[in-house]
């Protein structure tokens, strides 16, 4: 029989897939266990607005009609809300889709893609999809440290990607040092700036009173492609939508590279509600900070060390292998996120979820450590 | 400024975008026209399952979490209802996702892709995008010339594309002649049957006997990939998802260039719904039998030659340039699909709609054709 694998495009046949949270019924299946908490995925405890809910169940009466594949509606909430213009924006079957979109469009096998240690673990899998070549420069007390940036720079790199703040560790950039890593950049590389947890980070509970505002930044650098999402602090991971702002010609690039209907008329809907919703998405902040105190307290009084951060996460030093910690913490129903596979083999990933999610995961902890 | 265009892969600059069927709310702001009747996208006029649609109001309860990346649960129905391993399915965002995913895994810019001339405009998309060289062979009566097909396979074919029925003319092909040219083909010459309407075509009443089960075959043709659709007669377009059935090593290859979270929870959900509410499925399929005598009378009566079709859409000749007509046709709000960008520039391509939007479509049809 023919290998496929041989027959596959080269830089296919050296993947290995992302490896998500372990959703709640896997877990239900392989334990027989009920009332799971999962802190493993950064989703909001809160859910989503019920405003957003309301357009969603509103949506689905014509869920035959395809969905507006230009996202008219969605596109001018945004441009309203950001102050940017439709044009910029492209749309995403969540903010991972525009990431790849960027790279399909630039990145050819001829091109390096640069991003941090310790950064998303999507990059390198885009990356190696497109037969391009990765170069993870070293981290900087856990996020990216953009003067090892800047040096890793050669006429080959095409695109940067940027987490900020950096997923899995929380970590984030000041406005004057990324705007200035920014502005030295030649032109021609295009930098992802990827704002997942921007809206946390942006809270003054979190702290970061110097994290970038990059919507006004658009303007003066071409080659900046900013993108956000509605599956964090908006509460709509399992509906898959985000978007990109950037110059209209990257848009115009990334929108030719989009399926003509890849955000579903129900996410449409939902995300233009949630963005009006700014009492739920003050709530959903607010209980993220509180939480992120009752977290960090909590380790700080067992001992345990964690990296600061600014989103609705936090990387706990468990000071040994972290993996049969975490194989313990699910046999107590409590899913958090081995980051291993992000070179931090002594790390768990636990999302911030409500007082009492986290209260279940700290009494699991103790009674983990204690065994 | 840097110009972009020059920056982007080679195959991204020649990409035009997909043009899809208008959007009723984009007429409705264009011309503020209200009660359009749509038949120009080949959606279910009777709308999911009702049962499909509680599934999805159910799973909208949790939409803060995200999709089982796997689909395990969506798969093990297909799985059960298809006949075929679990391992053989990839799940797309819409069916049209997994056909990009198996040229995404095979073709590379020395490759060929071919496509019958008069087909689905997603196939020179994708090629395009690739870098590749699309073929596009000359069509027989309106349908997939599967001699021209097989005299143009060279050394450098990777990717056949067939559409059966095909979409937009509607022509299907018989399971003999399928089957021989897929036995005849070079074993790493990948076909990808592309059975978006295969629902209809099974129907009886269609008169398409012939119309090939291809599930029977993937366990004999290793090179063989079936994509199926819930946008179509089990009218989920707006939630966009689909699937298909291959080789367990070509499924593994294309869930890797799969995005993890590519098919909402929402999506799973209804479309494991749907499959099992078979009355449904069977109304809507008969319907569209009923809705296109209804339409063929129609075309016959008034002297329009039209496309055998055993889709849920009819391809009617105006026997003159049908742009205009097209045109004609919005301002009396009926939406209906011109076939220019097919090749096909006197052919308007209308859905099958319910009785009354047939009835609608007619007489919009006589009032333009008697101005």
């Amino acid at each position: 029989m023919v290998n496929f694998f041989e027959l596959a495009a080269p830089g296919v046949r050296g993947l290995t897939p992302y490896q998500p949270g372990k959703p709640i019924g896997e877990l239900e299946r392989e334990l027989g266990l009920s009332n799971i908490v999962k802190l493993a995925s950064n989703e909001n405890p809160l859910g989503p607005s019920p405003k957003a809910l309301e357009a969603a169940l509103a949506a689905s009466k014509e869920v035959e009609l395809y969905p507006d594949g230009g996202g008219f509606e969605l596109k001018a909430a945004l441009s309203e809300r950001l102050g940017v213009a439709a044009e910029r924006i492209t749309l995403g079957n969540g903010s991972s889709d525009v990431l790849e979109f960027a790279a399909r469009v630039f990145v050819t096998p001829d091109n390096e893609v640069m991003f941090s240690q310790h950064s998303f673990a999507l990059y390198p899998i885009f990356t190696q999809t497109l037969g391009a070549q990765a170069v993870a420069t070293p981290a900087s007390r856990w996020g990216n440290d953009l003067d090892a940036m800047r040096r890793a720079v050669t006429p080959r790199t095409r695109l940067i990607f940027i987490a900020n703040p950096n997923n899995p560790t929380g970590t984030w950039l000041g406005s004057a040092a990324l705007e200035s890593f920014i502005r030295d950049l030649p032109r021609e590389v295009l930098v992802v700036v990827d704002e997942a947890y921007f809206e946390y980070a942006s809270h003054p509970a979190m702290g970061a009173a110097d994290y970038p505002d990059t919507m006004a930044w658009v303007e003066r650098y071409p080659n900046l492609i900013v993108a956000r999402t509605f599956s964090k602090c908006y509460g709509l991971a399992g509906l898959r939508v985000g978007y990109s702002v950037s110059h209209p010609e990257v848009a115009d690039l990334m929108n030719r590279v989009r399926p003509p209907f890849n955000v579903s008329s129900v996410a449409l809907a939902a995300a233009r509600a949630a963005l009006e919703d700014e009492a739920h998405l003050r709530r959903s902040l607010e209980l993220n900070a509180q939480g992120m105190q009752q977290l960090v307290a909590a380790f700080a009084e067992r001992g345990l060390a964690y990296i600061p951060s600014v989103g609705n996460f936090v990387c706990v030093d468990m000071g040994r292998p972290a993996a049969p910690l975490y194989d313990a913490l699910l046999r107590q129903g409590v899913i958090v996120r081995p980051v291993g596979n992000y070179g931090m083999p002594n790390h768990l990933r636990v999302t911030v979820g409500t007082p009492e999610q986290n209260a279940v995961f700290l009494r699991a902890l103790d009674a983990v450590l204690a065994a």
